[in-house]
């Protein structure tokens, strides 16, 4: 089973102050080139993997989506409950993606944000996945990037006046625990290949792989965001069944 | 037209004592990798782009393919024509991989060893390959990880006593200069996203990515080897038309 992180109310209490977690999809910068990537979604059937409080599944339903949305957190699915307006067509259950079971052919569109880097069984979930997608269906993934998962030490280092990302042990893939909201919250690290060798296995076409980083616009209005064009951050890929 | 460093002598002289130079393919540790990727040759037309000494072709005659060979550098195929014995069905070419052409699906692989990072129209080439290609033929290529083609500086570094790779301006794609060795070596860095979407947008099928590391059996008999799995230097990409 995955470590169940989000439950710990320390970790609980400062994720729900990120930017991401009080803005929804906007204060998720990623999010523009994410949604560049999906179908329309008006009438088709989606299934969220690990939907936090839930703002894609509500914008996806507002799109017009019937919405599967599962999440391994308790907190998160109550709140993500509380945000829901009743008659929304979603369906929050709690599942953990390690031993998640889906139907056959039942969804048009597979989604995840920033989760499948908890999996330490991704092979098996993208099996499920793909079974469960029906033909020419989509799946769109973000994941924290290979750069960023690999390091020993996740803080920028000056090296002859220049700041840099002090890359190391990106070819050791497995766990890497960080202190992340939380002390020892634990990720897993693969290459850029891996990511992909593993989709490919489960049967899908890779259609896209984006490194993202933030435009010049973006990172006027944030200047902290330049951090991304030095070292990305979030790894995009779509794929289709 | 690209930079053709390696008809400059400086560079030559050097190039030719680095053990890819001097013992071929049993010089380059990621060979066996990238062996396993190529489909039984016997009988095939394959195209080499980027050739050098011609180890790569001479290889693939003897396992019975007909090679069409091609490089810029003058130097590089004179040796290779020395190193050619009359008879194998090798045919070598000068050509700038800015402006080739290819007869329409006229083979059944193409290969490119470490060259094409060296290209800035990457799309025109690889339109060209896809043409040049039967249905269902295979490339392989191999490159410059973005990795290493990314930062300011190539030179590892220490960091609160750990050996790091200083990693910047990896969302920067566009030419970088080298000393590597002579001075002023052009490359064009591109993201990880970049080298599969070029791929992708021509008609390929992404099969397989390979960020290169050693084995524990390469880094105990040659311990320098340990750098990779720090920081990748080779991308390995298997694509089907």
């Amino acid at each position: 089973m995955s470590q169940n992180v989000y439950d710990d109310p320390e970790f609980h209490e400062a994720y729900g102050r990120l930017p991401r977690s009080r803005h929804g999809l906007a204060g998720a910068p990623e999010w523009p080139t994410v949604a560049a990537l999906l179908p329309e979604l008006d009438g088709l059937d989606v299934v969220d993997l690990g939907c936090g409080f839930g703002a894609f599944a509500r914008w996806a339903a507002a799109q017009g989506a019937h919405v599967d949305a599962f999440d391994l957190s308790e907190r998160m699915l109550a709140r993500a409950a509380e945000l829901t307006a009743d008659g929304a067509r979603i369906t929050y259950g709690r599942a953990d993606l390690d031993t998640l079971e889906l139907g056959a052919a039942a969804y048009d569109v597979a989604y995840s944000a920033l989760t499948l880097h908890y999996l330490s069984d991704l092979p098996r979930l993208l099996a499920t996945v793909h079974g469960a997608l029906r033909p020419e269906g989509s799946l769109v993934i973000t994941v924290e990037h290979p750069i960023y998962t690999a390091p020993t030490s996740v803080d920028f280092a000056d090296v002859d006046g220049r700041r840099v990302w002090p890359l190391d042990r990106y070819g050791e893939e497995g766990a890497r625990t960080r202190d992340w909201l939380a002390p020892g919250v634990r990720k897993q690290h693969r290459t850029i290949g891996s990511w992909i060798n593993s989709l490919v296995d489960a049967g899908f076409a890779v259609r896209r792989v984006i490194d993202w980083r933030p435009s010049s616009e973006q990172i006027a209005a944030q200047p902290d965001l330049a951090d991304e064009v030095d070292r990305p951050m979030f790894l995009i890929i779509a794929a289709e069944r």
